[in-house]
């Protein structure tokens, strides 16, 4: 469905300036020709890690969830676990690593259950998400910078907290309303 | 399942500098006291209007994409009708603005499908999305600095394209999940 001329970049770049850099992200602002030829400009937030997020769940079909106060938002949130990986590292390696240190669990069994772009219209921030199981319970490592509440709830509780709008967090909706698709089509068993 | 301790924000803001601003966004560099006491900081994105994103479903179960290339993520993109409002306003009159503007249908019944924050590790950033169906066309009246082209798709083809991860647009994703989940678990019938 993609003709050649869709995938051309319409949008001209004039000067670009890093505004901002910290060690998870920059910006960048555009002076650029917009697709209609116009002048404008363009501010992009740079990710420097990509947003990885585990999904777990054990034998008796219950799930780990990871509740912290998110500065940006300035809410208390309740997510899957979650991390950040470098862009050039595997992502897999680092869905491993971040299950380890938040939760004390390790998996037997590790499916990719796919990936997005989080907000394109400002940053190139990249998620991907994995389903965890065949668990096992080890020494969780949390990094000290970060105050986390870990909880074990029932897969299908955490389904019905996004259905009805508790949980409120895309990394954490995206793989969660799939794998509850996956399971209705029958597509997966767990 | 929240105490009352969870909800105590953890970080304490010693200064606020805002680094960048233009209509969209704005950069707010924090000092700040992490949740452990120790000096840190925090780069949030402010953004001014909150992501919408409709889908539009006729009777014959097709659904309207929107295809472009997206400067961010230096991609072409297909994705549903979307577009921003200013936080104050209402999302639902966005959402039949953009719907209008983008492909030229108007829509007898409107269902809110959900909201998320898109990325809360860095930015405040919420969307929300609709369902509209009972759907009269009109005349698009796209924005002159945009370069859109509108497809009819099957709604099913749709689906499949999210599930095989040829849509990675999180505004997209959510959404059509969600109505796929509903329509299979009878929750809704289109």
């Amino acid at each position: 469905m993609h003709s050649h001329d869709e995938h051309k970049n319409p949008w001209t770049i004039i000067d670009a300036t890093t505004i901002y850099d910290n060690n998870w992200v920059s910006l960048i602002h555009h002076n650029v020709l917009n697709p209609a030829g116009g002048k404008g400009i363009y501010g992009k937030v740079h990710f420097k890690n990509k947003a990885i997020g585990v999904v777990a769940v054990d034998a008796e079909m219950n799930t780990y969830m990871v509740g912290q106060y998110r500065f940006p938002i300035n809410q208390y949130s309740w997510e899957i676990p979650e991390g950040g990986c470098p862009i050039e590292l595997d992502s897999l390696e680092t869905a491993k690593r971040e299950l380890l240190e938040e939760t004390g669990l390790k998996a037997d069994n590790w499916l990719r259950l796919g990936d997005a772009y989080l907000s394109n219209s400002v940053s190139d921030e990249y998620a991907e998400y994995f389903l965890a199981t065949g668990l096992s319970q080890h020494a969780a490592e949390p990094e000290e910078t970060e105050q986390l509440v870990v909880k074990k709830m029932p897969l299908k509780e955490v389904f019905a907290m996004v259905n009805d709008g508790r949980i409120k967090d895309a990394l954490s909706i995206l793989p969660l309303v799939k794998l509850e698709l996956m399971l209705l089509k029958g597509e997966i068993t767990l």
